[in-house]
């Protein structure tokens, strides 16, 4: 019997090389909506080199202009932030990062003294990744130091970016795989990041799970900006419905995976300093990330609303659906899953 | 139990209206990637109105420029090419049209003097529909009074057309529903053309089955002109590989349907003279046509090499393969499908 899921991966890989096409030169807008219509990321190395954010933000020029205000930070043990926790007993949870805000220069501090190189460093990670524009909010006085939208994407895709997102971290921090209903541009400023990306036809590979949700939090009653040493624990949310999670990590092949994982390509590709990626809507991406200089790291990327429209999306949510219904029957092959009222996967 | 296809179909119809969107001026290389992209048609009214093949085509200038000339003729009985024939014992086979070369002055005769509103016209119906780049070579002499290529197509898809082809005919023949792997312009010059369009996720809705093919040949040995008013057989091909073949007619939707073709929303749209269609790649169309003024339907087509990298090809595939899944078990719900070495669909 052919499995549809295989041949799809198999066919997707014959077609498509596992590399990411590498540019020297940014796109037209024409040329950018090719990319976007095949879904498929370049990178476009040194785009950058000349917007100011790239020629001066340093940790001086960066605590100047922030001098006074507050950020968002997610604060967590290990630089795990909106990523899989495993209990004693095995059970798997998805846990956001604790929220804290504290004033930039304090929480600059925070990053800067801390590094994944140091291997006594027991204290909480700490990262700016509030993707709610943040750059145009929070951030508004770095904004002027780039762009205020990547021409080509806006034109092609005939709209301006729906949020404009400042990163900033160090190398403890690690964002797991998961995808986004989004067109990314992705510009690196200071440090390096190392993506691993893969297609939305991979879903079959990711091991999604549906997972109960919880939140670090501090111990402290009061006290709401968790100090770099204290302890962290996790608080369930009883009452949240759980959230589909991919708990196969392209970097640990062997550990969770699927029928299907061996079959995936997953892409790699480091953005230096000026480098601008695409990353196309319903990409899988696994982030982790190297200190530049100053021992930060620092990006800014450009959201823009996927289209729903067309075949993309309701083909890549039939690959989920495949996917599922062979995996219920798998789990439950003595229910009679094709009777009414049978238990249904959402 | 959820059924995934039939979800998909449901989904793609929440995000696309059944309609052919319409303009009334060309699109940029960009707006038309942007369809391209969506998989998704438009039709522009008028756009060929200043074409010369517009202005100057009627009878007595076709044959003044195709004087002398033999042309490539289907000849089929009721102006079936390349159309399901039922045997009186009801089983079903793909059948070819009986091919000609014939002067092109007797064949535009021919379809002159035939018309589906001459209720007693027994005579075999004649089509010149080619798709081999014909308007480049058999009827070269015309090509200079149609654009050499479409410049927003060209410059979109970065490629020239790798056919372009004239259709000449009456309103006898009919082509039945079927896809290609082309994105397709078009332009209609003389009559009208009623297409009724499905996108390709609509595969299960097309009940497409693998048939034997057949062809129509002319009784008498020597004949290779078929006479207008001669019988046609059918001579099957023992030899031939079956081929996939819809055989569910959107017109027609109470016969030989599947338990998806009640979910289709065909779109329908009818070129006047100097109207432009975008036929995107793997949609199902099925084309129906009026005569104009002089007795004849005339339409020319650019056809470009489609995109099969990304994820619009191989995800059409996974539409059909999961169909044929499905299908396999319900027609052999005895056999062990999971088995190795059981039969294969392909
Ligand atoms: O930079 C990171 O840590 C993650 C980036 C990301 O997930 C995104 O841009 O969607
Ligand atoms: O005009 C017709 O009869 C059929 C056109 C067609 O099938 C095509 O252009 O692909």
């Amino acid at each position: 019997m052919k499995d549809p899921l295989q041949d799809l991966i198999q066919a997707y890989h014959e077609l498509n090389a596992a590399v990411v096409e590498e540019l020297w030169e940014e796109p037209s807008a024409l040329e950018f909506m090719r990319y976007v219509a095949k879904n498929r990321p370049f990178v476009v190395r040194q785009a950058a080199i000349d917007w100011r954010a790239v020629e001066r933000w340093d940790a001086g020029y960066l605590r100047k202009e922030m001098a006074g205000k507050e950020v968002n930070v997610a604060v967590t043990p290990l630089g795990n932030a909106d990523a899989v926790v495993e209990s004693p007993s095995g059970s798997k949870i998805f846990v956001e990062p604790f929220e804290t805000s504290e004033p930039f220069d304090s929480f600059l501090d925070a990053v800067q003294a801390s590094s994944s190189k140091g291997a006594n460093d027991t204290s909480n990670a700490r990262y700016a990744q509030t993707q709610n524009d943040n750059l145009r909010n929070e951030y508004s006085s770095l904004y002027r130091d780039v762009p205020a939208d990547i021409p080509f994407a806006r034109i092609a895709l005939s709209q301006p970016a729906e949020a404009i997102n400042l990163w900033l971290g160090n190398d403890r921090s690690v964002t797991s795989l998961h995808k986004d209903n989004y067109e990314n541009i992705y510009v690196q400023i200071r440090g390096q990041k190392q993506f691993v990306l893969m297609p939305p036809i991979e879903m079959p590979c990711v091991n999604e799970q549906l997972l109960g949700k919880g939140r670090y939090a501090t111990t402290s009653e009061k006290e709401t900006q968790a100090r770099s040493d204290e302890e962290l624990i996790i608080e369930r949310d009883a009452n949240a419905e759980p959230v589909p999670v991919a708990i196969w990590d392209p970097d640990l092949p062997n550990q969770n995976p699927t029928p299907y994982s061996h079959l995936a390509q997953a892409l790699r590709v480091t953005l230096q300093e000026g480098d601008l990626l695409y990353l196309p809507s319903l990409w899988y991406h696994k982030v982790s990330q190297s200190v530049g200089e100053e021992g930060f790291v620092c990006a800014v990327n450009y959201w823009y609303d996927m289209e729903f429209a067309g075949q993309h999306w309701v083909t890549s949510s039939l690959v989920r659906d495949v996917y599922w219904e062979e995996e219920m029957k798998v789990r439950y092959p003595d229910l009679d899953l094709d009777e009414e009222g049978s238990d249904e996967v959402d």
